[in-house]
């Protein structure tokens, strides 16, 4: 089975944390996990990006009824039908979880996360609960995520 | 169709904060209105005991397999078989939004809420967004709830 | 708690069959149960109208977004944002089923129910289990739904 | 973006089923696609079995909690908390689908593809509608699943 690292962030984000968010898939791709997210746009894009380009596996589960609204970078499109309610999936499927930057909906999956006891690392995200561990780049949160990963 | 309330919370809530949702309860159904929650016990068990001894109708969307999950006071039980994953459904099922308390589960119903554009009246929780309307009674948060029901 | 009867069946029906299924909702609302179902048109909305019409109590379980796609004679619209993913959550939330005609999607939610071993009682609907309760007549239908409630 | 074919069939299933499920998988992963399923025992096990002899890629749809329920050949578990609510989402992920043998989750597996419009070839299953292809070797079900992969 392979070790599954879950990366949320909003469809919006900062071109810094894009170019994090990428930088995290990279990393996860390097280190040998596969890539979970919830498929679309923004964070999820470019932490897809980043792992393809080390030849990673990605999965996206997607929030519509079909899979051409992954973006481009996903190998394996899960649809969901379920709209923003596929968030629950994002998560238990994830072993541990990095969130960068997000919105409300990024808020739902850490909830959710914390809730289950799977560990949430964060950057430049939601600060609601000291369980989240802050770290400040890529490279650390990856290790972290591995590290943590259950 | 009849107007329905949503009234979350944590199973776990300080005595204080029950009372809270049983006279929040109790408000909503002499409005008029139908409460929607969880369907499990403290805060949203408070709640529909408060609605019941005003003959107010309960619906509890219940995360397991069974209907005998419920609380006492749930007249609807909708069994959705999906866990947790069943929040967005409260969610989703509500025309505006009552939190008091609460931990995770909690947040991400909030989330949720403030994603999808339901108005959120916060009674003694979370403080993640200025859209949340803060009030001070369980009175204030009903008579803003069928206010703001959309 | 109310008495769940679920009501099954498409969005098409012949003519006769959207009669059998008002006949049926009149029924379970005289008898004292709560009308569960899909929410939208056809055999859903026929069976609503027949329960209104005694004053019953109706709950349609709704696949889109909003709860605006309820037929006019749901009271309690379930909004689950699941696409025909929601039908397991009809199945579940009804304590025996009566299903009526119905195409692909019937089909699933006897398939569920057979799975689940809530009791089905088929008029005029698909023959693809001994276990189904086969009757003539939208009386003995209800009848039986009630006689055989888990 | 991988091509994913679906196998759907139950957690008992006849020695000989079995052994058609496992060249199933074997044909898929030699085909170069992705093996999705409901990431159980009997059909789903057996099939997952076959891909990875090739050194195919499995992914398994999982109704509980955890992923520790997957059976030993599935690479990329996802964890739904859904139940049996989850087939929706075995069929929606699937670009064609391969049933064999199996019982009442099967068929609510069947009834979602024809409702949805994927192609569904069958094996010893359901006999339902006309729209199932029906074939009489694992390779020839193989070869039409990509033939009609949507």
């Amino acid at each position: 089975m392979k070790i599954c690292i879950g990366v949320i962030g909003g469809v919006q984000a900062a071109a810094e944390n894009l170019s994090i968010a990428e930088e995290v898939g990279r990393e996860i791709a390097k280190t040998g996990g596969t890539l979970v997210c919830g498929g679309r746009g923004g964070v999820m894009e470019a932490a897809c990006r980043g792992a393809k380009a080390e030849s990673g596996l990605t999965v996206g589960i997607l929030p519509g009824d079909s899979r051409t609204e992954a973006n481009d970078y996903v190998d394996i499109p899960i649809v969901t039908g379920m709209g923003i309610g596929r968030n629950i999936m994002v998560v238990r499927s994830s072993q541990s979880i990095i969130a960068i930057d997000g919105s409300y909906g990024t808020l739902s999956e850490i909830s959710y996360a914390l809730q289950l006891g799977i560990p949430v690392i964060g950057l430049q995200t939601w600060e609601v609960s000291e369980k989240i561990h802050r770290v400040e780049s890529a490279k650390e949160a990856v290790r972290m995520a591995f590290e943590l990963a259950s």
